[in-house]
């Protein structure tokens, strides 16, 4: 039997499940101070004496390096209470299965590889675009990560032509997150974004930033499948946008697969989390 | 005993090495036609009975997809007589033993992971800034590839606020290699960038590309060096002023290794690509 803990920053869930990643039971709770938060992790894994390693994909910044001192701690989280955390080490004195560690946005690409929207590829990129942006990316099954975890949400970028808005990145103002995450939009025109008018003339700016970054992201990785995520991507018309500013900006440079199969949307939804959390569960067995 | 073939647009070199990848044997002839270039790697080759592998390191672009019908192909290359070139299917018609297939620049990247200046880190990234710009990463001694291979050398970046060239890329006008590879400096003052004074602005316009693009690279991929080589790192200051703007850009967002032993030079000098040959061929045995 398998765990999985998603731990958010404003709810956690915990499940178990089968070698075939069915899950058999499952909870969720709010995200309090890491002590409650812990007792509430132990109660439910406990019953399950049969639990053979569990996979953990956590809010962050996190210490992913197994070099450092600090592997398996949250950083520098704006969550004050959560900062400087030994969650993974809390858990391995509790347990003495393996457990896996890695960003939630991994965990969730870790999902959509193995089986959701990239199961029949051999690499792919996960990406959400929310209150912040987040991305992860697998490469024949292993995580894409060095020195720490990637950070693809703040990469540098261009400002749209018709774009003068500085951007809301408290570290660099307009990177990616910093102009097209959902909270850049409230602060340019003082709305959510989900109110405003799908004709709107922000989603093709915003299409323009997303498309560049995929163009980065594929110029260095070369995933076979990018998965965009997160509820900015609710929005109705922005796969098709972001698809369109690729291609411009890509100008043919390098082969893509089909646009329609390159570019898309997650397929396991709210389990996203959970799954990778099991499948990264099962990988380290 | 090991071969290695660093294919280039302007000269091939060939050699044998042992298994701590010391070199045997080695010769180099200029890049002709792909029939009489193979005969010669054949000639070559052909006395070491006792050859186990090969490892190509080659000019591109070429097909590194093992699920495309093109696999082992130079491709788009500008050289019209290597385009579509089964390079790696004829080099398997004549040998029957494994044969490595990457790019020049994966190759180099390897040779600096196993036995240069990454030879103690699990990860890194190699950047060649000449004639234009290449790169290649690996991560935990894997190449980072996937539909294909990379093309760090085109991605997206800003331009600096004191430079309105609009870049020479056929492809993008002002991507990276557009605007900061050596003929973008022929282009902007009619003079070939070795011959700029070293006080020349142009040093700290280029430092600011190539910074963002190793932030970019930095976020993305997470490695725990970057090894910057190519002529116009022959600049004298040019390292520091990229570092300088790298931590600025940044922003101490992540941590990154101290930026002394983060961004460094190549130690291999002209044996890289051979070094990476061997690596390779020792890689698929
Ligand atoms: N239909 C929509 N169109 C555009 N933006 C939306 C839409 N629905 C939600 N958003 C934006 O998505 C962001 C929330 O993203 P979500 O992925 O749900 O949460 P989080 O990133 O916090 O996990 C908010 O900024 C919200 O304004
Ligand atoms: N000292 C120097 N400072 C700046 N640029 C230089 C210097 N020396 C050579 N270059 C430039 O480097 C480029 C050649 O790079 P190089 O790596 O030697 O070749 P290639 O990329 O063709 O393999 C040319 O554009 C040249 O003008
Ligand atoms: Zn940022
Ligand atoms: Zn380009």
């Amino acid at each position: 039997m398998l765990g999985a803990i998603e731990a958010g920053g404003t709810k956690f869930v915990c499940a178990v499940g089968d070698d075939d990643f069915k899950i058999i039971d499952k909870i969720s709770f709010p995200t309090t101070y890491p002590e409650e938060t812990l007792q509430r992790i132990f109660n439910f894994f406990d019953i399950y004496a049969n639990l053979n390693a569990i996979g953990i994909g956590s809010f962050g910044p996190i210490d992913t390096n197994k070099k450092s001192e600090k592997y398996g701690y949250i950083t520098s989280t704006p969550k004050t209470n959560w900062r400087n955390f030994n969650f993974l080490g809390e858990m391995k004195r509790h347990y003495s299965i393996p457990i896996g560690w890695t960003t939630d946005v991994n965990a969730a690409c870790l999902g959509e590889y193995e089986v959701g929207s990239a199961s029949y590829n051999n690499s792919c990129l996960y990406l959400t675009v929310g209150t912040g942006i987040g991305g992860g990316a697998i490469l024949n099954g292993t995580i894409v990560e060095g020195f720490g975890h990637t950070e693809m949400g703040h990469i540098i970028i261009r400002n749209h032509p018709d774009d003068d808005f500085e951007g809301v990145c408290p570290y660099h103002k307009n990177c990616l997150e910093g102009l097209a995450a959902g909270p850049s939009i409230e602060k340019r025109y003082g709305v959510k974004a989900e109110n405003l008018d799908s004709n709107h003339k922000i989603w093709g700016i915003l299409a323009y930033y997303l498309a560049q970054a995929l163009v980065n992201y594929t110029l260095i990785l070369r995933p076979e499948k990018i998965i965009l995520g997160g509820g900015v991507m609710n929005q109705a018309s922005m796969l098709d946008l972001v698809k369109e500013e690729f291609s411009l900006l890509l100008a043919n440079y390098i082969e893509t697969p089909d646009l329609d199969s390159y570019i898309v949307r997650p397929s396991l939804g709210n389990n996203v989390g959970i799954a990778g959390g099991l499948i990264l569960a099962h990988q380290i067995l």
